[in-house]
């Protein structure tokens, strides 16, 4: 685990570690502005931890005393810096708060950080009886509101649980390829402890870094090698998780018809069921060889035929990961300022206008893992079907720097904050029938939404998608927003009106989204922010099944208020 | 939909089909003796139709009336060979119970047959205000209870919806290889209906011709080609259902982390939940090419490890199904009288056995379908891992034989019955880890078991087992016994001696299965048979959300009462 006083508290990374620009840093930031329509950035520095105002905790010290003697006095923190880490998570709307210092009564009253899988038993279960609110937390890194510190109505107070402690390979089982771990192990260290042994879960988000294994699964998160190592759903095979009416171990067995399988019930539960302790995952050999390369294809019509005959005729690829005309453009932007192009490239460049790919040009990235001949094998099958749809190879480069950078993005955030620009992402996913509409209509409803939400005359936004996750059946649409922040008078007001700002932009593209047959979430999850258009997506009938779920496990509402199913 | 007056009430397949032994009936029928003991058959005839007393039906004429008013009065029916027709399913239990004409209070007073939606949401609706039980019956084909007609406490009767004239092909989405039809088409209706479009399910299981989509679906079914194209969990991607608190239409998305995913709760949820009355599924082009080859093992740990590897690869096959010594004997023995060796295949047998192929030989058969170069290469592939681990190929005449009689096993169990010889099945799913212990421990079981309740001193028991379904994690196990019943004085005492006989048998079964790690069933189901080893196999907690389930979305459980976790 990190040592919390390592971590930016509001922001990613570790202190020491940042957005990689490398020694272009003022030309880069020269083409962002221009980009946005600035011609000098503001100054939106975060409010340092030591200037805000944090409520006392609202635990007895009785009640305190009764969470120690569980997991220990060492274990159990009230300090300033510990609740300011798990008030919240690291969804866009998160972060004006806590950068603003406006934590309000949204922050834990302590964080415990529990041992084994008794202790976190008992801390549910001390919970339930005190009708103390419990909000499960891993790396902290949800997008949607996954791990704020709420509580629910007449409840004593919060206590965040972090799960991190709680990083052990437990077993690993060669011969069924499947692993058992604690859930509180972060990304690198998990895939550390499992290729010491030959194995990999092959689950690499873009937070991969800062997540942890539990809520990977209680998300239903996605890896960007999704194709080869599944959704959580595909790869969680069994779950120990703590609940207010008892140890909750599911059955786990390679399939099984008796009766529906409740490892789908745990996934996305985003511990409104109970906490999520242990899982045992599928694990693979670490692949023998990788091959990640680029291909450029006129539009992204083209490059939509393309990966869905990749994938419909189920050529084992790890990912397919296509992105549209603007975000194709921004990439090159943004590589060109960072590495001016040289004059193999920019002749390169020359070639590619010549045969006919202009602005609405798509960048594909074709990566493959496994058995070196296999890899070979799908690397002539996907060249031979992207040529089918005009793509134009451009080789392993592409490929090999959008590897060496695959975790860098979320690095920049915290600067474009500095500097009053908003970035966020949302996602979905839709049959391929339906993708080409929704693409275009969420486009629309986003780029609309941002122009009349403008910060001002001069300001432009940049939209740009990409699908990552392809299906038999479909595909997910990931869009990235960057725009000029509204600002008002002070940083408080400043944080409010840029929440303004952004809720009119993500109201717009929730209903877009709706309408046009895609799912609130592939990957991010539900959280506070998704919550309002969870029961349109269920169902009244699904939905209300969900709430029988919760009703029965958790009577008191302790786990992880105001989240998915729970009552805030 | 079948005329159900050309099936067989109390048996498998049409009045006019049946096993087809072909010209050496007496060579195989004394084979059989032999195998089993028997120096004579005894004569067990099932009881006709006309010679069962069947109580009155109890629905009251007003209540008759109230469903006629929703399905018309042609689609309700209360004569006596509707009523035993729909009485029960195919277990050995049903079977001895209707064979013996032991109808009891098991026999529904009604059958309905809705032509739409709208219609099963009327009848669930009139079912819930009136409290009358409900059995949902496609092809009743279920081997575990599933579809017995049977009431709760203090409801006023029982009303079988049979689902068979809903089988609408209702669309397909040829851009996201989707279709949409209703839920009681037959295997072979919703193939043919697919199949003149260019499109597959590709859900064979051996109960094809006579099973429905609602059931596959209802008992999280597995077709015999399930590597290639998958269980129902695999290939649901959305249902809708008549529930008694309205229609239950459940999210359908390419791959969602808005929540738990309800299709899983619908797939296995056997009726209890809801009537299933559409369902959009995964469907795939027709495959271009099959091949379908043996292979022989040395022993039942070589095939294993063969078909291990072969998944653990993700080598693209359609089928693997290892048969183990005793099975591979049995094939090769009845078929043998069926067709008895001519001098090549006695050179082959010469040849095989020259090369240490004994008495613990294994079969396996390799299905590939697909596309014409990749059959060609997972053949190339799937030849190397077997010759890795000793296998001896046996060309495709193994194969093209199996494929031909792929649904024909279910027609001889009748004749068998005739005969005093009982015939069942069982199976389960487990870990690779623990898969050569739990085959030792049941096989075990099950021969104790029938040792103890032999029929006779003579009396011998066949107990053979395959792999037929694999995971990268582990696979499914699947029994057969073929024994001679014990038998009472009479018709009707044969049935309770012979249900005795077989429930210690069961009963030995489930405890190995559950000691070794399996899962109570694979692919059949719960139903009534497996229904006590739920709550063990779902955990105290599971086990209760899933009653939660069932309270809240019918509370006076008129949804097939008795099955899975519906009070009987």
């Amino acid at each position: 685990m990190y040592d919390r006083r390592k971590l930016r508290w509001n922001g990613w990374g570790t202190a020491h570690t940042g957005f990689e620009f490398g020694p272009r840093e003022p030309e880069v930031w020269a083409w962002i502005a221009e980009a946005l329509g600035r011609r000098e950035f503001a100054r939106t520095p975060a409010v340092p931890l030591p200037d805000i105002d944090m409520q006392a905790s609202r635990l007895s010290e009785a009640l305190v005393e009764k969470f120690a003697a569980i997991v220990g006095h060492d274990n159990i923190k009230s300090d300033r810096y510990e609740r300011a880490f798990h008030a919240r998570g690291k969804s866009y709307p998160d972060l004006l708060k806590v950068r603003a210092g406006d934590l309000g009564d949204q922050v834990p009253d302590a964080v415990v950080y529990p041992e084994d899988f008794g202790e976190v038993q008992a801390v549910v279960e001390l919970a339930a009886a005190e009708k103390v609110a419990l909000v499960p937390f891993g790396g902290g890194s949800s997008v949607v509101g996954g791990v704020t510190a709420q509580r629910g109505e007449g409840q004593a107070g919060v206590v965040t649980v972090d799960m991190t402690r709680m990083n052990k390979l437990l077993t690993l089982d060669t011969v069924s390829h499947t692993a058992t771990l604690e859930a509180g192990v972060y990304g690198p260290d998990l895939e550390a402890q499992l290729q010491a042994r030959g194995y990999t879960l092959g689950h690499y988000p873009q937070s991969f870094e800062f997540s942890t294994l539990g809520g990977w699964i209680a998300a239903r998160g996605a890896g960007q090698q999704s194709n080869r190592y599944g959704k959580a759903e595909k790869w969680l095979l069994g779950a120990k998780l703590a609940t207010p009416r008892g140890p909750w171990t599911t059955e786990s067995f390679p399939a099984s018809a008796a009766g529906p399988n409740m490892n789908q019930i745990v996934l996305g539960s985003e511990g409104t069921l109970g906490i999520i302790a242990e899982a045992t995952v599928r694990v693979h050999p670490v692949p023998e060889h990788r091959d990640y390369r680029g291909y450029l294809f006129k539009n992204f019509a083209a490059g939509t035929a393309a990966v869905r005959e990749i994938v419909q005729r189920q050529i084992p690829v790890a990912m397919l990961r296509l992105s549209d005309p603007d975000e194709t453009r921004f990439l090159q932007g943004f590589s060109g300022q960072q590495h001016p192009p040289g004059r193999v490239t920019r002749l390169g460049e020359r070639l590619v206008a010549w045969r006919g790919f202009a602005e609405d040009r798509c960048l594909l990235l074709v990566g493959l893992e496994g058995e070196r001949d296999v890899v070979f094998e799908s690397q002539v099958a996907t060249h031979g079907a992207c040529d089918r749809h005009g793509g134009f190879s451009l080789g392993r480069g592409a490929g090999r720097r959008w590897y060496a950078r695959r975790f860098g993005m979320p690095y920049l955030r915290d600067p474009l904050l500095d500097r009053g620009i908003a970035v966020e992402t949302l996602e979905t996913a839709v049959r391929w029938a339906n993708l080409p509409g929704l693409y275009e209509d969420l486009g629309s409803a986003l780029r609309e939404a941002l122009r009349q939400q403008a910060a001002d005359v001069q300001a432009k936004a940049i939209v740009m998608a990409h699908i990552s996750h392809v299906y038999e059946d479909g595909a997910s649409l990931y869009f990235t927003m960057v725009f000029p922040q509204r600002l008002g008078n002070s940083p408080a007001d400043n944080a409010v009106v840029a929440a303004e700002q952004w809720a009119v932009v993500k109201k717009a593209a929730c209903e877009a989204i709706a309408a046009g047959g895609g799912t609130i979430s592939h990957h991010h999850g539900v959280g506070t922010d998704h919550a309002p258009w969870l029961a349109q997506e269920k169902g009244p009938v699904g939905f209300d099944l969900l709430a029988g779920l919760k009703d029965r496990i958790d009577p008191h509402g302790v786990l992880n208020p105001g989240k998915l199913i729970s009552p805030g």
